[in-house]
């Protein structure tokens, strides 16, 4: 094996969570090493594996540039040896499954571990997900690839339980439940450590509006103080380490906006079963990602299966989710529709589907009338007081009151052109709306709206009002709805000519 | 859609054929633009595609690096604009077709654009290939994949005809037909305008082997040329602008070394259809990649459709492929064969077949008893005489011997530790300890079997000699045969114990 040593030349050039160094063109020629290759960079007993670049003249021979992505995630010293890899041996197990042959769940594990530490290239895990299209994964494929997704990162443990936890599969906007739902359960007295994601298609994630009211980015020990101190934490779970692979998988399976069922399930239970989750609450919106009924009770029962195989409780709604929720879509005007209803002043869809949210957990978790309970605890003002403390122990202002939550300034409302009886949404078009406008990443921005779904509105009153950071994205958006015409869905019309 | 001028910095890395550039992060995220993230590059009116790096401090707002593959490529001037991508149609294309549906011949050459202007990922592009494994290509999607290749480049025209070809699907150490057969089939006045690959995985190809006597790298006009001068040309497929789109869909076919049937006849008769070529003969060997009969002519039957279906006639031959032929394996050591077979000194096995294979090509160009015909081109000098030519028009010496040929200094015997009847190699360990050995980029390196298959050694014989480049690597290659203790194969052993 030809290893050499390098002196270490920092880049400070950030190439997207691909490990990429560079050598020489000459050195690496004679390392047999072409650009393009895989190389394991080592010291001491660390080591990661990196895509190589070469240059003639910019790389000095005895050099090895390496790119932020790399030196920020692993403390490399001031000389490092490099060699080859050869390829490993799940690109068979890959090819093998791509071909339609079942492959066991050492295997499985081997082709994650290899994913998560970069041995695998971008082309060779895309065939491992792709090979879920050629047969679908067993039940044993599908656990093990649970199990080995929790394995490659930390498993968080909590004093006490049952531990308690929920996951929307998305899909409708505005639909910020958790928020609402934890403190209702934890008032309860129950553990609810609860993570959760950014947007990538959507309006907002849940930690997106969270972090609009405190932080969301904790270590795993802090996290677990929280949970100890006040019951429940309302955390980003991208700050953890709770199954990092999954986020290498999610690049894998995103850019065709598809998914192999066992790869979201696998995804979904994992995040779950690493943050200690016992009992889980899955809600399937119907209409909005999922389709048909049927679809809906097929995905419920392949959630059962899968937690039942990993020792967790999982019950499933199906909701209502052909129309948006609350009034407002963006970060900024979710977090105001959060803190009115845990005041007992929000919307009245958003209450109640968090109402029936939490009564179901409650039911979990070993209660009577688990609907009646929740209903108690949010008019009580438990649950905001539960709030409250959450949002103290993550470091935010626990008073905030919703006009407090900063908007964006440029405004424009929407009006009804003619009386409208029974409004309707197409919940695509006001997602690409708030997108248009700057969501998540511009926290104030968003669609604020006057008329709940299934309300009606006279000629002349207001429909919605768009929040946006500049003028430029206001009438982009405005551009885009003109060539809507304002017909939104053929079903679904938002009717203002 | 926001754009911006930058000011162009050429950064002297090479990315390995994955265009990319570099901007600051506080603009990327001015724009939009995430790291990783597709942008495109315009000025004028051409433009490239190109993957996104960012720097918070090595790279100044209002600069742009370039990467060397982009510049090299493309005449980048001093100021370019910057935009953001939108998801290319194809994506859904690719989506629908991993699903299981069929896709239209539209939707493939789209697809087939996309993925050589860059404007689809690595990720994307691999579950086009991996839909072939959901559902095999059907004859109309197979030949518009085809025609949307050979679209994506150059195609060649020739005066006169019939245009002769020939490809072998390979597997074969030291099967070096085509330098012999091209001069044959000249030399009887036809036109055989040959491309040929380097070697990914085998020892040499028939790329590395010419450039050993010549030069193989010329432009289109140039070979034009040189076969309007002789009547035909040994060079370098990848030199020329033919189906250039078909070492992008390489990339993606062979990380796990296997390949939708599909997609290799495409890309094998893409370039042959782009090269001009109206009568191509397909050399399949039984027992190297294809292992049984019936595969064989399965796959013989595919590619004469899907050649009929182009246009162009197909002759299949199944030959003999599960041992090595000629003496010598490695580029150096099978041109030495190339000029011994034509000058009638050659391995036996490797006239022979040259001989089957001229013969059934010039019976393609209608000629009668074609073998007989190959027979007295070879026998009569006229074949080496056409070759000579080929050498010169292509700027290598026409006069050149056998022994004038270079090998590596350090050399090993392997001899026989008793007598050997009947002597089998395993193909797949003679590629290792090529591979090993150094080839193909050390043109010296390889091996030199003593003994043909099927002959005997007597004990103390020599079986073969290895050629190495240095020390390192020759005890690298006797390390490893130690641990094969010589059994190469269970049923074809190399008995020296």
């Amino acid at each position: 094996m030809v290893t050499k040593v390098f002196k270490v030349h920092k880049i400070d050039i950030e190439s997207g969570g691909v490990l990429t160094v560079g050598l020489n063109k000459e050195t690496a020629k004679n390392m047999n090493l072409n650009v393009g290759d895989r190389v394991e960079v080592f010291w001491d007993k660390k080591s990661f594996i990196a895509v190589l670049e070469v240059s003639k003249k910019a790389i000095p021979i005895g050099t090895i540039n390496i790119l932020r992505d790399a030196w920020k995630k692993f403390r490399v010293p001031d000389e490092v040896h490099v060699k080859a890899i050869s390829k490993p041996r799940s690109v068979d197990y890959i090819k093998s499954r791509l071909l339609g042959n079942p492959i066991t769940a050492e295997q499985i594990r081997e082709i994650v571990s290899d994913i998560m530490h970069n041995r695998l290239s971008a082309v060779e895990s895309t065939y491992f997900v792709a090979s879920a299209y050629v047969q679908r994964l067993s039940f044993e494929e599908e656990e093990a690839l649970t199990r080995a997704i929790v394995d490659e990162g930390e498993v968080l443990k909590f004093e006490g339980g049952p531990i308690l936890d929920k996951h929307c599969i998305g899909g409708v906007p505005g639909n910020r439940t958790t928020p609402i739902v934890v403190p209702i359960v934890a008032a309860a007295g129950f553990l609810m450590p609860k993570t959760s994601s950014k947007a990538i298609t959507s309006p907002a994630g849940t930690a997106d509006v969270m972090e609009v009211l405190s932080d969301v980015s904790f270590g795993n020990d802090e996290l677990v103080r929280i949970v100890k101190e006040v019951g429940a934490v309302l955390a980003w779970g991208g700050s953890l380490q709770l199954a990092p692979v999954d986020d290498m998988l999610l690049k894998l399976r995103y850019p065709l906006r598809l998914d192999p069922i066992s790869f979201l399930l696998a995804s979904i239970l994992a995040k779950k079963f690493a943050s200690g989750a016992e009992k889980v609450l899955i809600d399937i919106p119907l209409g909005a990602k999922v389709r048909s009924m049927k679809a809906a009770q097929d995905l419920a029962s392949r959630f059962k299966r899968l937690g039942s195989r990993l020792g967790m409780e999982v019950k499933v709604v199906i909701t209502e989710g052909g129309q948006p929720i609350g009034n407002g879509i963006g970060p900024a005007l979710e977090a105001r529709d959060i803190v009115l209803t845990l005041q007992g002043k929000g919307p009245k869809d958003l209450r109640e589907k968090c109402l029936l949210l939490s009564g179901t957990l409650l039911e979990m978790a070993g209660k009577n009338d688990g609907y009646s309970l929740a209903k108690e605890l949010l008019d009580s003002g438990a649950a905001y007081k539960k709030f409250k403390e959450i949002i103290a122990a993550q470091k935010g202002n626990p008073d905030i009151q919703a006009e407090d939550i900063a908007l964006c300034p440029k405004t424009h409302d929407i009006l009804a052109t003619k009386d409208i009886n029974n409004i309707r949404y197409s919940p695509d078009v006001l997602t690409k709306i708030a997108r248009k406008l700057g969501t998540p990443s511009i926290k104030g921005a968003g669609i604020y709206l006057h008329v709940l779904p299934t309300r009606s509105v006279n000629k002349g009153g207001k429909i919605m009002t768009l929040y946006a950071p500049d003028d430029d994205r206001l009438e982009a958006v405005l551009e885009f709805l003109k060539e809507k015409t304002f017909v939104l869905d053929n079903k679904q019309i938002l009717d203002t000519t």
